[in-house]
């Protein structure tokens, strides 16, 4: 589908460089945008020009980019300044998941913007309504929620808060064509949105399986990625049931799903982890050990496999294999 | 790590040629086993010979036979008598999900095998403690349970009853290598075992979600695609929790967890999907809609797509990026 909108003439802000603001900033970059990308903190102001330029170059080697690098960089401004917001019609906030913080920015956000801009957050942790209580404008604040690394993922999670004006998350979805995204909007808030959801079910039985040394780390690993792995990618979850015949899950359900855990509880194991300031890969602390070289290995595996994975994944474009209507609404 | 046994010394038995029974016996042969394929039913018998013809050329195509096809083919009997099984170190069963007709097939597969043959059922839906009551030598039993397509998934669950003899489970653990899977061994029999436990816990949440309307197929279907697909064939559920810097998990889990769904029901849409008689895109009656002409895409898509991403998994060897050990049993 042609997109609405011409990027190049729609000027987006991202507050917070981070490792996902930073991403993100690429992403639209990427997209054709002008891009003011405002570091909070002197830190990430001082390491996001190198980052983001890794960035672009990983896109560039993907053949993301059609224009030469230095292109993009002419469309990006860099500055500690929330002036520099003043023109942007959107602003992306992607700030660390504390709701004073998040409050603060939000007002730095708004002394600059113009009374028509549309400010977003990237929580996932945070429900949408309540980040929404924070801003002057409520109706033109939504959520937005990336992957990472947000230019090389075809997901965004748009959901609206109660008091989000249906026309700005409408405007965001079609605006997301640009940004080669397949977003999902979800009209109502709700707590994890949609992927945290099914993701979290998933964390309670795999950590109930293994806090009952029924299955070991590895064995949950190994089976989520050689089973799951193999499919998912191209059909998700419905649609592998209508391709498996989907006769046999009803009956499945009604034996399985007594048996599922329904704790409430956080697992001990994860909050092991808290406890002992586990970063994973980040601090060699985490539920598997790592090496200092170990960890770099796996970054740069998921380098490499990210761009694979999304090179395949765009051969099976959403509008024509999934193009067919489901039932679901209906029956 | 270099094999224990030659597969050209073991015959392999199979017994029940569906979808799943031929393409396990592809992925036998593949392997370099010879294989006795008993088609209990006529309409399997005939059907068999193409259907696993048209699978080793599959294999061929995607580079997983080093000799020609024919080769494998000579080593292969597709049979409607059991007596062809009498020579088999290990036979799997892979009929439907019938109590009955699994015990039927037991005690004919039990007639003609020795005294040291293995036997295995492929079933997800029944625990093998309550299978391995219906045959003469329960610590000789076992579960196997493969991933479709059987040749070209590294996935596969071996599962203890609770009489299975350790030894036996090692043993096919071992021969499991030459298949080219990394099995997982669970020594306690669950429902579900973990991978059907794990995506169940899923389509719960998933189901909740469509029937509060919160979400739609279609939504729910692209968040796993496009956020857990772009992650899951490299990592798994734990390693990326590592990789994402795991600090963040138990403060969502404190206020997601009791906000998912624990229902026992079988949800209604699925219920209404057996009332219909919904076979998915085998009879374009499903959670979707299919035209014949988009269900054959489907089929031909899902083969295209299992060819690349298994090739892409096979660039991230278990050996070399897993290798580190988990902290999980020692917290």
């Amino acid at each position: 589908m042609r997109a609405k909108y011409i990027p190049a003439d729609i000027c987006i802000g991202v507050v917070g460089l981070g490792l996902m603001g930073s991403s993100i900033v690429v992403a639209l970059l990427a997209a054709g945008h002008p891009v003011k990308a405002i570091a909070p903190l002197p830190a990430e102001e001082a390491e996001a020009p190198a980052r983001i330029l890794a960035q672009l170059q990983h896109c560039a080697a993907a053949g993301l980019l059609e224009a030469p690098i230095e292109d993009y960089q002419a469309r990006l401004i860099i500055s500690g300044d929330y002036h520099q917001l003043k023109d942007c019609r959107l602003v992306l906030e992607c700030v660390i998941e504390k709701q004073d913080i998040k409050a603060l920015v939000y007002r730095r956000i708004t002394d600059v913007v113009s009374d028509d801009a549309v400010i977003s957050s990237n929580t996932s942790a945070i429900p949408i309504s309540v980040l929404q209580e924070q801003v002057l404008h409520p109706e033109r604040f939504l959520g937005i929620h990336w992957a990472e690394p947000a230019y090389a993922t075809r997901f965004l999670e748009i959901t609206c808060g109660v008091q989000t004006a249906a026309k700005y998350a409408d405007w965001v979805y079609e605006l997301s064509r640009c940004w080669g995204k397949e977003a999902t909007l979800l009209r109502k808030d709700i707590r994890g949105f949609i992927t945290n959801r099914l993701m979290y079910a998933v964390y309670r039985e795999a950590l109930s399986l293994v806090a009952d040394q029924r299955a070991t780390l590895e064995d949950v690993d190994k089976s989520f990625r050689y089973d799951t792995g193999s499919w998912i990618t191209l059909m998700g979850i419905f649609r592998r049931m209508d391709f498996n015949g989907i006769s046999d899950y009803a009956a499945i359900f009604r034996t399985i799903f007594p048996t599922l855990s329904n704790s409430e509880e956080v697992p001990m194991l994860m909050q092991r982890m808290v406890d002992i300031h586990a970063k994973g890969i980040h601090n060699q602390k985490g539920l598997y050990e790592y090496t200092a070289a170990e960890a770099r290995e796996w970054e740069a595996a998921f380098a490499l496999f990210n761009r694979d994975i999304c090179q395949l994944a765009a051969l099976y474009p959403e509008e024509e294999l999934h193009a067919t209507e489901s039932n679901g609404q209906s029956l």
